[in-house]
């Protein structure tokens, strides 16, 4: 019998589980060239899953040259590949080389970010990323303000500059959220390389190995990503897309009695990967309930200046009477994800601290990029293409949303989201959104599962599309093949449920 | 007797530490308003320091409103001040305003690389910095650059990139190593936002709180900062300033044996703030050591370009057989330090390591500063570039050492460099370079003092004279003023040891 176990409530896929067990047992000898490994049907029924998870694990291990397929015999681990994962040289007797592995401080696991940002193959229509689309970037206006920079600024631009952030920059969205209705004084303010460095500088700031943070579950996995190199305990809050959507403040409290949380991180506006916006109601209760247990919140704004449809609604920064809330935010969204600046609202003595912790991290921010975007904004630029971009995703979301409606099979649900970049799908009951991703990739259309975004309780069913990047055409051809394809694979489930049963066998 | 101890043995100047003591007596209330302070002379007396050492910390403290001198009558407690320094309100019954210091993660002492880059009064002859004077940037060259990513590759540089960094950068930059003598792969080099982000990814990947690292002493602070940050426990390694210089590899042999170091980070050439150069036969013996004891070397080459005489010397990273070495660099002193850019060549187990560490920490660095880096290479501009700084730096410190060997007084030395931006100034036995500077700021010349730099036993008589930025007509200036200003330094202490013996005196 193969010690394989697969847990179906972790975040990584079965058929990733079962692969790397299996590339696991080669490598430690248990299997070696030459052994028969069981038909993909026969491993389904012992351990209790779908046999395309199997026909999956198999399928990546085949193509990385491990496991063999011969017609009529079966599968065998092959022999070339067992010899080219051999352990690493030992220290002593070998001109006192490091083995580099042994020095990390810690283990890291699959890459979590990197799965966010597959491989697109060519021709493949991708609703995975959550950018804007580079073919309608203001390629003009935005040359005519780096030509301004580099005529008027260039040498101040050039030299080592503040931590605090290139001052006209500063001035400029000071002057923008003055216009947006918030006051900002410039000792609030911190410019940072973008929104994952933010929560980067919040952990040093805030956290010691160990502490916690209450995160949205789902969540941006940037934001687990940090806090878990940070060797933090990540407390996971229920985010709702039933009414009242959006974090659950009631789970939250309930988090809140029996953890001493160091602070709540969460996307209140068209929140990644769900889509969903804390209603204000909600938004005050949550500042409530943190100013009763003297927990500071962190609001991330990022896709906020997005909103596509609805009210608007006041941000938790703008509802806070307290000075409880730090705000990050970033260009990323709204303008230029290349160019790696974004910003921290706070108060002073928090502003101050980070900008101790920013000036160790990487002394500022790059300055040919701050001036740039100084100038896009002090010209107009900015609202003016925010405004564009609006009218754009807000036909994508709507060309997405009649497609879902007409084509998706009845058993399937999404979230209605006011902005942003992004909804969320559920798949019928049973469904494992990263095998579906298999069947979907053969056709060309990428998304990514869900269960990558839960840091807990992964819900397998659910999965993110993204559509800012998509144009309408790609949408409804997308969304045809997903639609198609999952009422194919219903209907295989169907026939399967009334075939054979599983039986369990003895494995090699 | 007022409660106070000095450290003559700390980083911290003397007179700072006496202004701090002092003002926490205010704030906890053992000095009240109306309360007289001894005269300067009497309290030097009292705690066996300099009368200067005092007098500026009553200066600093009566510009902040705390004392105050009355003719005829003393110094006081002032009235206004100490009411301004109540405690923070109780978090109870504040409306849930949070007590933001109390939710810091650690203690944060005195701003350490901000002493490093104080306020220049216009017209002031500044010695403080080691960075690349803006008046002789290459402008022209550099905005031909940008206005050719500007036209042939805006919309890919404005998109999200690859956390590795920009693709032609790092072509062009696999280039220049090859030009020069050093053969690295693709997977061996990682794009960063500069040398302090390669610290602060290399402090995540390798270290958690509470490990050891090597450091030399007196080191650059930006890497004390950071692993200070980091919770890092630093074991100081003494710098000789005689032969063989650099490094002293017996020193760390001796930390070697009796501790478990992470990593030993140096700067070979033109060590900041030395300016010291390892010879090649102590790398030789460093990486002997290193592989002895198995500790990865991290060298910091970001002055090794800046040669100005001498014959060139191998990097460990070229002498190193077993792959031991990572090297970090960036163009801060080579070209421009307002782009943030840098990088870092390891084996490809580590910068697969380091690539998910940056991923976390920022996702990518900022793509038009990489783009318009690598066009500026390409074109040859970089290369081109470096020879010409270096002649002006070569002229410059001919002039500096032209100067001190003319004017400063005989108990003087200084080291010998063969390149990079500064050279380390010993002032006669007795004197703090802390208290000589506020006699050079009143005559309008800055340097930054030598205990700055050390994170144990700092030798309170020396400093750094950064001659990168100034013109040999600042230097000669800069050099005469504080010649003379030492000269009367000394006389003045010849007359004081002749003077009264100083008497215990009982305080208030």
């Amino acid at each position: 019998m193969l010690p394989l176990h697969l847990q179906p409530e972790s975040h990584i896929p079965l058929y990733v589980q079962l692969r790397d067990q299996l590339r696991a047992l080669v490598h430690s000898g248990e299997l070696r060239s030459g052994d028969r490994i069981p038909a993909s049907r026969e491993l389904a029924g012992h351990l209790g899953v779908h046999r395309t998870t199997v026909a999956a694990a198999y399928a990546e291990l085949e193509s990385e040259g491990l496991i063999q397929g011969h017609v009529g015999r079966g599968t065998f681990i092959c022999k070339a590949s067992t010899k080219q994962f051999s352990p690493p040289p030992r220290s002593s007797g070998n001109g006192g080389m490091l083995r580099w592995e042994s020095l990390f401080a810690d283990e890291r696991g699959e890459d979590g970010l990197s799965r966010l940002m597959p491989e697109v193959p060519p021709g493949a229509i991708a609703f995975t990323v959550a950018r804007p689309p580079a073919e309608l970037f203001p390629v003009e206006e935005f040359r005519r303000c780096c030509n301004s920079v580099m005529r008027d600024e260039c040498r101040s631009v050039l030299q080592l500059g503040s931590t605090d952030g290139y001052e006209p920059l500063k001035r400029n969205l000071i002057e923008m959220f003055r216009a947006e209705g918030l006051s900002v004084a410039d000792g609030q303010l911190l410019i940072t390389d973008g929104g994952q460095q933010s929560i980067d500088l919040l952990c040093k700031a805030f956290l010691r190995p160990g502490d916690s943070v209450a995160l949205e579950n789902p969540a941006y996995p940037g934001a687990v990503a940090t806090l878990a190199g940070a060797r933090i305990r990540i407390l996971p809050v229920r985010v709702n897309t039933d009414s009242p959507a959006g974090l659950d403040i009631d789970a939250l409290e309930a988090v809140l009695i029996q953890n001493r949380v160091k602070f709540v991180l969460l996307t209140p506006d068209f929140h990644n990967p769900t889509g969903t916006t804390l209603p204000v109601a909600e938004r005050r209760r949550l500042l409530d309930v943190a100013a009763r247990y003297q927990v500071p919140i962190v609001e991330d704004t990022i896709y906020a200046r997005l909103r596509l449809r609805g009210g608007a609604t006041p941000s938790l920064k703008a509802l806070d009477r307290a000075g409880n809330v730090i705000q990050i935010d970033s260009f990323s969204k709204i303008a230029f994800p290349g160019l790696r600046v974004g910003w921290c609202i706070a108060p002073e003595s928090v502003i101050e601290r980070l900008r101790l912790v920013k000036q160790s991290t990487d002394l500022h921010t790059d300055q040919l990029a701050q001036a740039t975007l100084a100038e896009f904004i002090r010209r107009g630029y900015l609202v003016r293409h925010i405004a564009k971009m609006k009218k754009v995703y807000r036909s994508r979301l709507e060309a997405l949303e009649e497609c879902l409606e007409k084509d998706m099979p009845e058993e399937t649900g999404w979230t209605h989201t006011e902005g942003g970049m992004c909804l969320w799908l559920t798949l019928p009951p049973g469904f494992d959104a990263a095998e579906f991703l298999i069947h979907g990739r053969e056709r060309g259309v990428l998304f990514v599962p869900g269960r990558y975004f839960y840091s807990q309780h992964p819900q397998p069913n659910t999965l993110r599309l993204g559509f800012a990047s998509l144009d309408e055409d790609n949408i409804t051809r997308g969304i045809r093949i997903l639609a198609e394809t999952l009422k194919q694979e219903i209907r295989k489930r169907h026939r399967g449920a009334n075939g054979a049963a599983h039986a369990r066998v003895a494995l090699i």
